[in-house]
This record gives structure tokens, sequence and C-alpha cells, in this order.
């Protein structure tokens, strides 16, 4: 296989850009990802690959609950905060004010969509992420909005 | 939880539109697919999650190998032919060309690229679609193109 002819196909494939976040007791975890997808409509489903040595998947795999913020189209710059080592203070991660959902996971206010989820099962597929399916047990979704999307934003992952 | 603001914030998840082709023996089977993503860099594996009543399902479960295709922007009519059932003529699917790839999956000509996949995993997630784990064995991406995304078509599949 040619490697370049793999990773510009890889490259083609579509994604957003969510925020992911996940507490266990008074360790908080959150990170930027993008590879994630709905798997099943009933029940609903969600997957989402993770790095396994990660804060946010420390937490969500010790608590079971996780939180899928979509972001918007006009804020890159948050996304680009949670590319960064989690650092909490004090009602915010990584600059960005939260509060508790109704999992107990950590939602943000900022972006203008969210998923709280229960950790239905995670899968160990022997790579460098995780895969990690999530049951959508909460949501919130403002307003008309674009999404922003990897093809938007000045950053590559996959490949 | 409101389904309103679930169905709309799933929607507000971003994703491509492919052609997941398998083969069994003489039957084959192909389907627009959009819940896709990389899953991990090394070793390089997609998921997929895929209808468990479709032939394509049936087909890369038996067979163990399918073909993931990269649909361009200006290839919607593409896309919409695979929403039928797979209807194979003299080296056609549902009227596209195709040849057996290096892995005899059907590869579709017109797609400008394309993932032969081994089937690493399934794995029942217990909802209406199953999670397809498929490590990439062969690839081909043809010069620069725009792929098409769900939010360019006027196609709606989440929430």
């Amino acid at each position: 296989m040619q490697a370049k002819a793999r990773r510009d196909a890889l490259r083609k494939l579509s994604n957003g850009v969510y925020v992911l976040t996940a507490r266990a007791g008074e360790r908080l975890g959150a990170a930027t990802v993008t590879w994630v997808s709905q798997a099943s409509f009933k029940p609903p489903l969600l997957v989402a690959a993770v790095r396994r040595q990660s804060k946010v998947f420390a937490c969500l795999a010790e608590s079971g609950v996780a939180a899928l913020h979509v972001v918007a189209l006009d804020q890159l710059a948050l996304a680009r905060n949670f590319f960064a080592t989690t650092d909490a203070g004090d009602g915010t991660i990584n600059g960005e004010p939260f509060a508790d959902g109704s999992t107990r996971a950590p939602v943000l206010r900022n972006p203008p969509a969210h998923l709280e989820c229960d950790v239905d099962r995670i899968v160990d597929i022997g790579g460098d992420h995780a895969l990690v399916v999530l049951r959508v047990v909460d949501a919130r979704c403002e307003g008309p909005f674009r999404p922003l999307t990897m093809a938007d934003a000045p950053w590559e992952y996959g490949g």
C-alpha cells in the first residue's frame, strides 16, 4: 500500500469539531475531539475514538459519564483552548465556564449544543485510540448555528 | 430529556457521504453511509455504523473485507444511486462501474478516493446499526477534490 494514498484518502473523511468533557470525583478532563459519529437511532448512541492516555478518557472510564459539545463555526479559539492539557480553575476548564449537568459531567456554557451521555461500553481496538460508545441521556441545542468542521479549521487530524 | 433537543443536537454532528461496498461470493452489497470516522492512526483503523439488515453488512460480515469510497461534492447523484437496494449488473452495481480490488472487495471507478479494508471486528452495540471496525489495507486518492458532506446534501441522517 502506498502510504501517501492512504493518508490522502483518510484526510478526505469529513469530521466535526467537538469538546468532550468528563469528571471523576474532583478530577476533570476535557479535550477537543473530531473522530465522532452517531452510531444508532434507537437507542440513541454515539461512538467516539478517544486517546487512551488522555485525562478525559481516564475520567469518563472511571465515572461512566461524559458530555460532548458541538463547537460553532465562530468558536475556533474555544476549540483550540482544549488542545492543551486540562487546567481546571474556579468554575472553569481551560478558561471556559462550566456547570454540572444532570449526569454531573461538566457542561460548558459557551458551545451552542451539547449531548450528555452515559458510557455504554469502551471497546479496546488495539490502536492509539479506544472506541467509546455513548448513550445520549440529556441534550441542549440553542438556536440555529453552523457547526465548525475540520474542513473549516486550519488543523488536520487523520491520515 | 427533550426529544427535540436531542434530535437537534445530534443533527449538528458533521458527517461525510461515502459508499460502502462488499462482496460475499457472487453476492454484492453497496450502500451510501455517513456514520463513519477514523478510529486509530497506528494501526490505521476506521469505524462505520452499518445497518444490520443491509446487504452490505451481510456481505462484509461473511467475507471479512469491504471498500469505503469517498464521494466528491459534485457526485450527489452517485450517492443517491446507493440509497436503493443493491442491483448488480454486468460489471456495475446500481449502474456504477466497478472492478475487484486487491482484497476482492468491489471498487467503484468513479469516486475519486477509496479505502480497501479488512474487517477487524464487528461490535454488536444493541442498536439499529452495528459498529464495524475496519483496518485499511489499500487506498487510492486521485487529485485534489472536495468531499461531499451531509451538510452540502439535501438529506439528513441522524437525530
